[in-house]
């Protein structure tokens, strides 16, 4: 089973309506939508200690709650951390480096830290970051918006924080200061908040994810949510210029297409608005086809969901 | 460093006013403010698998979220679950059994699943239970709210939980179907919604806790909160009636005294509605004294706080 069946399961099984988006957008008065997301992140799955430093672990837990805040189109307003911390870390400086990371990535984003949970861990470091945000009521942007005909764009470059995964397993080294970009896109990624508030609040996007499992697996879960079918256009992904250096040409463009964590915002608007996207900086690959769930290239070939899995 | 020494520091060096409680309280309209907790459950520190079931886990991972937001004096609304969840557990019934027993109490109480994550975890089992919930504006039951003269008083019997962890330490044998009463109080606590909310609604809680680390702990932490002492009269404490079978009667004293989980609820309030108290089948242990953050015996021994730490 993998972890998207369960999840579906469990939502029909016990009627919940509010799984299966980036965030919950939860009824919270006229005025506003609560938005709500928890992201655990567990070393030896999800990171390892020696490629990285305690601040940049802070700034990322938050980074990856922030990035589906801003998925939603939605401004984050509260934290929780719970961390989960064997005793050698305690015993270190760790746990007031983390907070250092990840307090002034919320203090330029305007998050107040409100609780959370500290236990000790029996040996590997767990962190569950949950962020609450707040979106004009009905103006969640969800995976569901998408229609036929509607332009799918991203924003960014893809398969930059995949290739410095692999830079980082091949070496196997701590993190130098003079570390390529594409190790920075990896372990310290910038959240898109601006932008998903912008496309929000003009009401650009219809549907939107963001690339966490890699733009292969995000599309899926959008257009399977939308009903809908997809066309990619392979050769206009926007491909991180940081890979060339150190990737062949068809791992680059397998980054992109199936790398995870870039963080980047996934998107449909209607094509007659199109160039609006365009000026926000943002790439056009593909369109949204009436039809089945899948994904095909402009050959016609099949994409399948390749991103990542826990299970 | 100690736990609480450590959200002490947090909170004061980052500002942070929303820190410290069972909750934190959230301005949220006019009308109600939001509450918000979490508990992180590690296997191996907070739980053993072969001493429960997975229903068994799921009630409480969702059971000491409600406790916290009974020590409120809230209500539940919406909940979120993060697993960790090694392979071998995913590949086995356990993640559906856990869900029957979580939700089966998120029935009962009216709490909604609406997200969470999940996680590969290397080893060990994880759970970060999040629980939001809703109280009156202005209304929730801070643990900073004792005066001097307030009369402390409990929910329930103390010590059980305790007793039954020292049981299942002891024979080291899966759950039978005859446990004692006990053994139950430590796997399946009842949190205790119903009375948090009446000691709200009719405004007789002035400071409230629930009894997660221990008694002599607990006080400690609202005689702290609210800038005051306490004098605990160890006689009257109301001990749990299944210790005796097992224990002798020093034992069952410092279990009652200083044993963590019982998830029963601690508050004052004015020594002249201690009758109302009484009436709600709750029992006065103490009083709210003048003076230092100390707690003393009716015999005058100062008695430190022995309940459950991390660190």
């Amino acid at each position: 089973m993998k972890e998207f069946d369960l999840i579906k399961n469990i939502k029909s099984r016990y009627g919940l309506k509010s799984l299966g988006d980036d965030c919950a957008v939860l009824p919270n008065g006229a005025e506003n939508d609560l938005l709500m997301t928890a992201d655990l992140l567990i070393e030896g799955i999800d990171f390892e200690l020696n490629w990285t430093t305690a601040e940049f672990i802070g700034h990322k837990a938050l980074a990856v709650s922030l990035s589906d805040i801003a998925a939603m189109g939605g401004r984050p307003t509260w934290a929780m951390l719970s961390l989960g911390i064997p005793v050698d870390l305690w015993n270190s400086s760790f746990v007031n480096e983390f907070y250092e990371g990840w307090h002034s990535l919320a203090g330029k984003e305007g998050v107040e830290l409100v609780g959370g949970d500290i236990s000790r861990s029996p040996d590997k470091l767990v962190i569950d970051s949950i962020v609450c945000g707040t979106v004009s009521a009905g103006k969640a942007i969800l995976r569901s918006g998408a229609k036929p005909g509607h332009s799918i764009f991203v924003s960014g470059m893809l398969g930059g924080a995949a290739g410095g995964l692999k830079l980082l397993l091949n070496e196997a080294h701590g993190l130098p200061s003079n570390s390529p970009d594409i190790v920075l896109k990896q372990l310290h990624p910038e959240p898109q908040l601006r932008l998903g508030n912008q496309l929000c609040t003009n009401s650009l996007a219809a549907a939107m994810i963001d690339l966490s499992d890699g733009l292969s697996s995000d599309l899926h879960h959008l257009i399977e949510a939308s009903g809908v079918g997809a066309e990619l256009d392979l050769d206009s992904l926007p491909i991180h210029s940081g890979l060339s250096q150190f990737f062949d040409k068809e791992s680059c463009r397998d980054m992109a297409l199936n790398g995870g964590e870039d963080f980047e915002l996934l998107f449909t608007c209607q094509a007659e608005r199109a160039h609006e996207a365009e000026q926000l900086g943002c790439k056009r690959i593909g369109s949204i086809m009436a039809g089945p769930n899948i994904i095909v290239s402009a050959k016609g070939e099949v994409i399948e969901s390749r991103g990542f899995r826990h299970f």
